[in-house]
């Protein structure tokens, strides 16, 4: 039941990444080989939270290790690999060393990815049994099918892609990624993969790959949790060749484009969602504080219900806002064009029911205005119903 | 629905305090004005949230002011006088110039409660009719009746006592607490008012409360939000004259103690709680790190509907725990007993089932460890059901 999104019907091939898919653990297809041309470079961003999945630790070592030298991915949905300890470490190396034999390099120039339950062993017979099936599967239109091959709980497959002119060079990014909670611990993470043909230096495409992270997957909130196991490898293959300096920012900015539609689908399909928002705070004294407004109001459960409810409530926004610490006593919010709160206090019961009506509909922008600044964030959330309780509790 | 609380069918009158109670606004009593004995001293803390409501403002305005020289209490229960800008704060300080009159004090010695809705003024010609009322019914024994007159959404009146020997002197200390959600804002909010007849110099008053309140109201979570009415008085009158020094710390435990039953019986009537759970982290480097861990866990609603559930859910517990980024790689977590996590890992699924059997019952206890300190930090809070959902969203 996601909230106004359908699944890609079309992903370009990037030149210079071959996918391959195949069932390895259960009835669907659930395990996905990348195959990344020589002189790729390719940049990673992974979960903040301390228990970092035995994927996400090796990922991590061989990107430094090779120096963003990344000849392949491997990506299983069904079993997340963290809390399995020394053993954990070991499957995933190992998972590492076969997919490098198939394609002939070093097993540091693999990333594994994983997504699935905590504390369960990957079976490794039948891993490497599929992997053998994906390296025989190789194309480079596979990525559709790699789209519905990494999801765990979604509801809908997600992709996107840019295509950018840059004088007479033509580059293409493309874009995948399975989230429908930022975590369901038995079941899901977020995993994003985005490749260009486009030649970009390693540490260039590394601060590209933060730059986009900050205003688009670390830009929304489903629950507020942070998996063990979230990644984002961003692949530049240079296939199709370098873009001159002064249009590098169109590659720059086809990548981001690629990110916010893939972040947005994530909340579109969040777990339990009815309604899709926007929360955009603006005018406080720096970026951070505006950040720290807009996330702790989307993050706030009595506000996610609210706008659920389709209920304007006032006083749950200002008491949401009033916990970020940084709001000014004579702050304004408005949903849709209507103000709800007024410097500081709340406004009519009349306008309390036209905003009702603003939040009857499917999608909905509530502003906080904090002052004259030029600083704004924004975050997309949605809203929680009771199915996500049905889903995770009692 | 409160797990295992039951109201308090005695709470013991404090020499210097007399409470009257009456319906003002609604068909139940509403309205609590508490007089106190000249030579006083009472010690306030107040919500952190950036807008306070208007009697919250002037509570802090007025306690600075008469230096802790209160002679006179007010607590409406059903509007919060929040959102509500500059006439709410003329309504705070003429409620408190009434009360003021009636006692023969001047309004900076009267202290003003409220909580209940966001964004409605207080009908003032109800309220001043009703004070007239309360001040007239003025008596000793009257903290139950004030028990179930400030509360709002809470399911049960809560109070608790202690009674202190300090040699020939014997001490009460009696105090009262609404509240059942951290915040629902168009209903409640947290009010706590605890008087003792011994005599306490109001520095020594104020700290004491500050140490009292991080160890209780500060350690409970039901549902993570801060409301902007939030309030805790602490009354000496000083009727029973001056605790020996040597004595001194009998009162403060006895306060604690009072604080502690206070906390945990909001937790035990929160909102949609169905079971009532301690989360203990010890061993960490500091205290402080101790306190992140085990809030960052209370508050993850993926864990509270676990705790909801009857599950032990080790994957949920491992990626909370990891969240609140002081977790060491071998920690271990166990749910009574039970270990659930050893050393970083996953234990065993007939671990697992045995610990499913613990939190079958009405109450848990989670303990995290993290190493070999002595430092440790106690979080009380809730399961979480679909019934908190059901009351404040669709």
């Amino acid at each position: 039941m996601a909230i106004n999104l359908l699944p890609p019907n079309f992903l370009p091939p990037v030149a210079g990444v071959r996918l391959g898919c195949t069932r390895a653990f259960s009835n669907r297809e659930d395990l996905t080989a990348m195959e990344i041309a020589p002189g790729s470079t390719v940049a990673g961003m992974f979960t903040r939270n301390s228990f970092a999945a035995a994927p996400v630790q090796i990922c991590r070592k061989n990107i430094n290790e090779s120096g963003g030298d990344i000849r392949g991915l491997i990506i299983n949905a069904g079993i997340a690999n963290a809390g399995t300890s020394v053993r954990g470490l070991q499957d995933a190396e190992k998972s590492c060393q076969l997919l490098a034999d198939m394609l002939g390099c070093r097993a540091e120039n693999i990333l594994p990815f994983s997504t699935g339950t905590i504390g369960k062993y990957i079976p490794m017979k039948q891993f490497e049994r599929g992997l053998k099936k994906c390296a025989a599967n190789l194309a480079a239109d596979n990525w559709l099918s790699a789209s519905r091959a990494i999801i765990t709980g979604d509801s809908v497959a997600k992709g996107a892609f840019q295509i950018v002119n840059c004088g007479e060079k033509v580059f293409t990014v493309t874009g995948i990624v399975k989230g429908s909670s930022m975590i369901h611990p038995r079941m899901a993470t977020m995993l994003a993969f985005i490749a260009t043909d486009a030649a970009i230096p390693y540490r260039q495409l590394a601060l590209w790959q933060r730059i986009a992270t900050a205003k688009t997957f670390n830009a929304i909130s489903v629950d507020g949790e942070t998996s063990t196991n979230d990644s984002f490898a961003l692949i530049a293959t240079g296939q199709a060749g370098r873009c001159p300096d002064r249009t590098a920012g169109k590659i720059k900015k086809a990548i981001v484009e690629v990110c916010e539609q893939l972040a947005e689908a994530i909340v579109r399909d969040g777990e339990g969602a009815n309604k899709f928002a926007v929360i955009i705070a603006h005018g406080a004294r720096t970026q951070a504080a505006c950040r720290e407004v807009a996330t702790t109001i989307a993050k706030s459960p009595l506000v996610r219900m609210a706008i659920a409810a389709g209920k304007a409530d006032a006083g749950r926004l200002f008491a949401a806002a009033g916990n970020s610490g940084h709001c000014t006593q004579n702050m304004s919010i408005k949903i849709g064009d209507v103000y709800v709160i007024r410097n500081g206090g709340v406004t009519s019961l009349h306008a309390q029911a036209r905003a009702d009506s603003v939040l009857a509909g499917d999608e909905a922008t509530i502003t906080i205005e904090l002052g004259d600044s030029p600083h704004s964030w924004t975050i997309k959330t949605c809203g929680m119903t009771r199915r996500y309780v049905d889903k995770f509790g009692l």
